[in-house]
């Protein structure tokens, strides 16, 4: 049904991945002049779509379709204009361009709610090493000290928003107007779990949170030759044992993820035992006693291996974020969105981050996601199937009519 | 008995460690400004001891003691003069030292052979990134590429022995006399063996063999939240199996050890699965068949941890060096002279190499292993014993008895 739109949400998709920061490549930072372009670009089919577009002082392209009446509220509709270094064409701006699509489909007819549609500056945190800088202006969350914050060049966010032509001062009013109905997210699953599974959609009902933790194994750096194997204090030996380990707890917990990324040694020489290996860790669950638990127990782990090896063992945090559910009653009615398209039900919680979790703690949010062929994102190679985004778009129009009833009612 | 000359020999080379490329350490690098030092000082206390000293094309601080007869063939004693970087003030020099302190003992008295000690310039590899070029001199195995290496500074090998006021034409001059009765060297054992089993002195039999290799995962780079565990092809998950087979395969095997010093993970960040993995491993043993067999071992068992989780395996060699046996009647001969002064009996083999590696090539070699307190090499806290000093310089002495026994006879 939505075949036609759907090919030209693609095609405006892959358009928009030509605007990069880096020739050759879709790279697309917050405020950079390759953002400049694609806000010109959305904006003119905003206007065409009969919204009325403007660039908030965080940089976040917004239109406004009104609603029925003067005083309705509105739902936000969006996702993010950035992108990682090297991306693809749909992480984030796909988003944004259904959201416009969506409008696109009401040929000027009034709901009893207005629809807000925005492309957030920054989701990424590319630039300035701080994530979702657009989400948090709408929530009203951006303060000096990430005004303050510094690019690899040492431009601060101030300065970046006074470059690109916008009033810092005026970040209040990037703030949503009062009480929106909600917010609601179209984005990549980004992950294998839709496509293993052979499904178009998934309604997500969670985003897990997150730890991260550097585990710090202090053992003695011998020499290589001189040192025979039972009397080594290994520190990449313990680190080695405990990855293990971790892998192990992470596939016997249902629904966790624990992925050790990054890894050194010192000294980090072929023939000298490592004295010191720093290994970190991410864990993710939807459930946040099921992810501290699973913390306390890899810690435990760290310690007990350490502490049979000889080795000295530093637990240092870095991050503990609490995962967001998503509003049941939003869910609830995007799921029935989703089942009168005659797609399967499909409900699955998020491992990744997204806008929807930011806004989530001022509204009621809920999220859609798209199959990600091959898992791949990230990549050039990303992409969604046409027959997929035009199911998403069913959905997204049944789940228009859906609030629409909620409110008539 | 050697009491005096012990706590002489130690302090000679503590003063000596203060001679540093490095204000507050003791680095001391091939033909800098501080080896130039150590000549001065050594080459007098050389002359003093009726040797006849000089510095040959490569930096090798030589002093010759006469035998009895103007023909008298030459024992060889030396040990190196160059330090890592950060050193103690024994590896090496400790050697040299202890081989003038054994002509001083002779007291002017002539043997059946003559002695040349040996200050070699050059073993740790630290300048130039290539090891032993001072005993690799004395052998005419000092060749066009290696003068024309670089160090840092882009400075060549014959470049830094011309600066030295050396001259690179007459490195031919720097070869051993022929056929000298063989080669000697005192050196610390770097290791903890002899401390543990409180033992003052080893007689070295063998050095080891070692084989360095790369082990190299590949899997795919996924995101560390979407991906549920089964869906991974985790590169570091697979090296720290692959660690953790390493140390069980070398704890099981007699005499061997194996090592994995390096490591580093591509992307490396904490919130990406590892999509490469590179781990090197050092493999050690007397016996060149074992360290063969070994290696196939690991690489095999990479492989199959690396099939078994659907990751890809590059296996690159690095460095092969066969094991290398000290002369069988030498080392009769020392271990005589060690139990001649009542220390118990101690053969083992080294698995550092050192200079007498480099020689046993073209003369019998043999060395002598002093306790190492606690192990502690190549740092600062780097001690020797006074005792165990007396007592290898008493069996250094029966030594020179043994061998000029052995002429006579």
């Amino acid at each position: 049904m939505y075949a036609d739109v759907a090919r030209d949400v693609i095609g405006c998709c892959r358009s928009l991945a030509t605007f990069s920061d880096e020739p050759g490549f879709t790279t697309r930072t917050f405020l950079s002049d390759s953002m400049r372009r694609v806000h010109a670009d959305l904006s003119a089919r905003m206007t065409r779509a009969g919204m009325s577009a403007r660039v908030d002082a965080v940089g976040n392209l917004r239109g406004v379709y009104p609603g029925a009446s003067a005083g309705a509220r509105r739902l936000l509709i969006g996702s993010h204009l950035d992108t990682v270094p090297h991306a693809g064409a749909f992480d984030g701006v796909l988003g944004v361009v259904m959201g416009i699509a969506l409008v696109e489909t009401l040929h000027g007819r009034r709901l009893p709610f207005g629809i807000e549609v925005i492309g957030f500056s920054e989701e990424e945190g590319v630039r300035f090493g701080v994530p979702f800088i657009g989400s948090r202006a709408v929530i009203g969350e951006v303060d000096d000290a990430l005004l303050a914050a510094q690019d690899a060049r040492g431009i601060t966010v101030s300065q970046a928003i006074r470059n690109f032509g916008l009033d810092p001062g005026r970040i209040a009013d990037a703030r949503a107007d009062a009480s929106p109905l909600g917010f609601f997210e179209f984005h990549i699953e980004q992950g294998p779990v839709l496509d293993t599974r052979q499904l178009p959609l998934a309604v997500v009902d969670r985003i897990a949170g997150r730890s991260w933790a550097d585990a710090i194994f202090n053992g003695h750096p011998g020499h290589a030759g001189t040192t025979p194997m039972d009397g080594r204090r290994d520190a990449l030996a313990g680190a080695a044992e405990w990855i293990g380990r971790v892998e192990e707890h992470a596939r016997r917990t249902p629904g966790l993820v624990a992925t050790t990324g990054q890894i050194d040694v010192t000294p980090g020489a072929v023939n000298v035992i490592a004295g010191r290996c720093r290994v970190s860790v991410d864990v993710r669950h939807t459930d946040d006693d099921v992810r501290t638990a699973t913390v306390d127990r890899l810690r435990s782990l760290a310690h007990e291996i350490a502490a049979r090896r000889g080795l000295g063992i530093d637990w240092s945090p870095r991050l503990a974020q609490s995962a967001t559910a998503m509003d049941p009653s939003l869910v609830a009615m995007l799921t029935r969105a989703v089942e009168r398209t005659g797609a399967p039900r499909m409900i699955m919680s998020s491992g990744a981050g997204h806008d929807a979790m930011i806004l989530a703690a001022h509204m009621p949010a809920a999220m859609l996601f798209i199959r990600t062929p091959g898992g791949v994102s990230h990549h050039p190679d990303e992409s969604v199937a046409e027959g997929d985004v035009a199911i998403a778009l069913a959905a997204g129009v049944n789940f228009l009519d859906e609030l629409a009833g909620s409110i008539d009612g």
